[in-house]
């Protein structure tokens, strides 16, 4: 696809200069020559100097920044451009010929399904009605218990163990707004990265990145119906009780525990080693370990002190 | 099945006075000749005297409401009277021997499941392990992926997309009590109508209707591990955050957002463009739109104000 | 495998005195002769002395608490190796020979898949995508919804209905933690027992116990997206409203209910016909009857009271 060819698919004026092919969309930081990046967020100015991309979508007033040799695409609304244009890179459900390789003494029953393009490493057990997607890699010794779902070029480590019905790599929840309020969805690129020895319960959904990857790091242990957003990266041996849920784009440092029913906001960094009891709602990033509660979050002795005072005001 | 029968079958002492066949059960409002309809809340009594119904399960001092023509039927336990009446007319999971009609180009996997009597439209992708129950509609354009179950009767419109694992059209939680404390399944007649452009994340549910629909309307987006409850009404562009959950009847308008982990109460009425924070706890209608938080549900920034408050009082 | 082939497995140095088959694993009140037992937590040191068990892993200071007869395997991190030892005596997929035994009139759908050593009763449909483990027993007249993921050794009592996508049985969130911040599996051992007339809603997770069984009593009805523990105990006409979870080891007795997102700690006693309103949190055991609600737990008419003072004071 040109930058013609795109502009005639979308009913779009856009500048020549550049008549090679686009080979897809990237952030301003990893895009490469081919690519189409965009600038949405202000917080990204800085990275418009060094972009290899070929064409960066742009307001107006920040077309200056870019490189000379990258042609600017200009618009007042970036992000709504470039969800519309995620619509033409979207990527089919499969698009490998090459048949499934799957090592010795791995069981796959009969009812699973695995897409071409898939490898499963050795001594694994596929149970009946899991589906593994496209260019899924998984490695030696593990169990997907029955209708775990993976979604196309997800990888994940040896010895994991996911339970029935979880879910990893589904579509991150992602939308550009018009003016009238309809939702334009960004169609999503990247994958997730599951390493070695981590547990993921049942009914659990880990959602893909936008690009690149969201990853859950070696040794960690995930409940049931937990919920991670696109782009998080939870780190190693951290434990997610049942019912919690990261927002996009958060990153646990290693050791975290989240209680029951916990959650935290999008875009946050969390210290290794912090606790947070059940129900604990995090809307700051974290930045030094403890043991923290409630919501707003504050530290654990404080909410119980808190609790406590409620609790004997209402004569409980 | 005639009211006789409907005696023998239940051990009931039920007048005579209509001798003809009685086709099912439904509200006061929806009923028609041949069906049999309940009071069981005050607030329905103006709707005894237009009813067309045939028969009126109703306490007794309620009976003089309802035209000559409409048998009442006695009881001081009218809603428990017809939760043990629906199981004589639930729904079997497949009473058509229609086979299934495929449009062109739609790809169906061989784990998947159609049921007799389902329609499905063109460029649809109903990917492994599938379900999707009798006389379900699906339009044009539709991506089920792997493991989503439609029950039957829902109809789902063009150009959704529905991820893995989430369940259109399970069962309602309604019961009846007896005064022994069991519960009694209120069999649920309804189905879910899912408009066009709609997006579902995955392990989601969303319960079918008592009677009638639990509609979600053109361009709302749905998170992973939401919960909507029967008969709710989603307003068109809404966004449900994931692990928000909507209780039974509740009916928001359009480009209302429910923030992560926010619910609301049942039975209530949400003002269009209405904003609610993550973990708002929404116990009573809204009828001005605005950007809320919190539990007990103030505007965001008195909840704002309050837990900056709570935070300096515990030192945070 | 003997005392002295766990100790070459695991590179132990196990003292001798019991030369008979290991069994298996078990609490020190459930041992019989030929198991391991273990004491991890001090308020079970009253069972040493009565203890079944062959030999007891148990800290240097209370080995002299045991019987005579049963030897002592002292470590003082003995719930670290009673969960690496556990990886030994994990339970296959599948361990019996048995064709899978059917009743009349069940309808079992081409794409389910049934384990061997597995009793389906009577009048039951099992429909697509559902998977029945090795030895699970299920009751006549028994529906299992699409996708739903019923594990090994689990028991379904007569008349339930479990809705698409629930997973019963998947292991318990149960690990020991090295010094180094690790997480070491505790094999999960035991089932879920679900008695006759139980309900329960879509993509709900029941996990099984670590020893013995998760028990759901009989005519209790669970919604959408629930989550209970392993070891829980649910007692009879128990209702669990949509995305209420319970903590490990917590007991409910009968016809408690459970409001929206409500939560208990675990390891708590709840006395019946309690009553907790939505979102209730529940950290401590409830020995009366009443209804609650709010987080801390108070009575939920001063939860109301203390709810409308935040309102007041924040103008709503």
């Amino acid at each position: 696809m040109t930058l013609s060819d795109i502009g005639s698919l979308l009913g779009w004026k856009i500048p020549s200069g550049y008549e090679g092919e686009i080979s897809g969309i990237n952030t301003l930081k990893e895009s490469v020559s081919g690519e189409i990046s965009f600038l949405s967020d202000s917080k990204y100015e800085k990275d418009l100097a060094t972009t290899n991309a070929s064409c960066v979508i742009v307001p107006e007033a920040k077309a200056h920044l870019l490189p000379a040799h990258v042609i600017p695409i200009i618009t007042e609304e970036p992000y709504l451009m470039v969800a519309k244009l995620s619509k033409l890179f979207a990527k089919p459900v499969v698009d490998s010929d090459r048949e499934p390789s799957i090592g010795d003494n791995t069981i796959i029953y009969p009812t699973a399904h695995i897409e071409k393009g898939a490898s499963i490493g050795a001594h694994c057990t596929i149970m009946a009605g899991v589906y593994v997607g496209c260019n899924v890699t998984i490695g030696d010794n593990v169990t997907l218990y029955p209708n775990v779902c993976v979604y196309r070029d997800c990888t994940i480590g040896r010895n994991c163990l996911i339970h029935a019905g979880t879910v990893i790599g589904s579509d991150g929840f992602g939308y550009a707004h018009t003016k009238q309020g309809e939702h334009i969805k960004f169609y999503q690129n990247g994958n997730v990265v599951i390493e070695e020895e981590v547990e993921i319960g049942a009914n659990t959904t880990i959602d893909c990145a936008v690009f690149g990857s969201t990853v859950i790091k070696r040794g960690t242990k995930i409940d049931n119906l937990v919920q991670i957003g696109h782009n998080c990266i939870v780190g190693e041996y951290t434990i997610l009780v049942s019912q919690s849920g990261l927002a996009g784009s958060t990153t646990l440092g290693r050791n975290v525990v989240m209680g029951g029913q916990s959650a935290t906001a999008g875009h946050l960094t969390i210290a290794p080693f912090s606790t947070f009891a059940a129900r604990s709602g995090i809307t700051k990033s974290v930045t030094k370990a403890g043991i923290y509660g409630g919501f707003p979050l504050m530290e654990q002795k404080a909410w119980l002190k808190f609790q406590a005072k409620l609790a004997k005001l209402f004569h409980v």
